[in-house]
């Protein structure tokens, strides 16, 4: 199972060379992240920092651009996740135009206890409500070029 | 060699949890890219792009965030080479407080030939003012446990 | 008649204080001007500035930020014009939660060619579709007491 | 007395049409703002927030974009005050490109006591630092026309 959501590439999206500058995809992605959150899984995600105090801090990325989005275009961001455990998980994001794959990222999440900045469990409404989504794809970050 | 940049973290950085929201983490790695064309290389970033029509489209991600930043802090962005190409690079980035190493990030751009939207060489003189800054290191980000 | 579109207030929106950094708000009034082009009056913003070449920059701009805006909350950004001429106009935004007013602002753009980088006329089909929108209210920035 | 900060206009900074974003003024402005404190007043500002408890929320800006700045432009931002009284104060900036004015803003402040979110005195040794700063000039926005 996966939540979709349709971003528009706006204006301040944009760079000079007309298309997305990549600092705004992690930030389609944690917004993409919050709405799982808040109007699929209806567990409010400002009150679970705010309120229970666990937070869900980024420690690992590995993304791959294809293709450049562009400026007014419409795309599908993807979210499922490829893997989850007590106390972290990784999410994957697909973006498409019209089912082409522009980019691909996988980004580990660790749940940490906001008070004492240490990690904690994820709380179980939030786990068993994250399961559903887990699943598995070949369409990954591939990031061993990196330094081939 | 290497690029070292000091960056404090502003109140705009910073989110709720009062750490660096982490898609800032790449804003600062692209100015810091810039900075080392107009700073250290003495080549207009901008007068490559809007001139010379040679961009540098980010392709390939790998991160790791190991300790976070806090609003009010002063860090340093390292920057350096670890692969170069006719076509491409890896750009290494270090952030580090007092030395401590917060994050780490290896980026692969490609030259593009901006009119055309298609893979370019990089320009001769770019190219040659790049090859100092390549360095090898074994602090690069580990993303085997993404998945792991 | 108004443009009404909900924001919910984002992670990446807040502040070390967990209220909207009052650069977003410009950013939200930028998305919702360009949604207005493209959902309401049908009239695709990317190619106004891409195909037509005719750009709308921000000239002027008083604002009132009376109460802030929380991480977590949603809130309803309306907009709607108070001022339209051949070349130029006034977008006013109002920003409520639950019908209360957080913010308010005037926002005066012009009409620019962007090939030769001067003004011009706002394209006919534009403000055609634009005139309906037009109205009064009292709810205006109060910038008086800036100096006062 | 002013405290003036260059910025070069980043990649990020600007839009399509390869000028500075709008919103990204402000977060120009709130960087002087914070280096003010950090670098010329030699007062943590990150501290006097975390610890001292006391923010400044804006609650009011007047702002005239008179030319647009370019991508890769080096530009002066200058900031000083027009106001201060017991609890509040209108901060004001003037963008520059070699002298020539491109943005001129006023920002009004309020001091506020972050743990009761309510209005509180500006401390003194902030007061008595900032005083200096107290300078009128001619330049400020004129946003009388927005409605003309």
């Amino acid at each position: 199972m996966r939540l979709t959501k349709q971003v528009r590439v706006r204006f301040g999206h944009a760079d000079p060379a007309r298309i997305v500058y990549y600092p705004r995809f992690f930030e389609w992605f944690h917004d993409t992240f919050e709405t799982w959150f808040d109007e699929v899984l209806q567990i409010n995600y400002a009150e679970v920092l705010n309120g229970r105090r666990v937070g869900f801090p980024t420690v690992q990325v590995a993304t791959e651009f294809k293709e450049p989005a562009r400026f007014g275009e419409v795309v599908d961001v993807e979210m499922f996740l490829s893997r989850l455990t007590e106390r972290s998980g990784t999410v994957e994001y697909r973006v498409r135009r019209e089912g082409r794959l522009l980019a691909t990222a996988s980004v580990k999440v660790v749940a940490m206890n906001l008070d004492t900045h240490t990690s904690t469990t994820i709380p179980e409404d939030i786990r068993t409500a994250l399961e559903p989504y887990l699943e598995e794809d070949d369409e990954g970050p591939n990031t061993a070029r990196l330094y081939g």
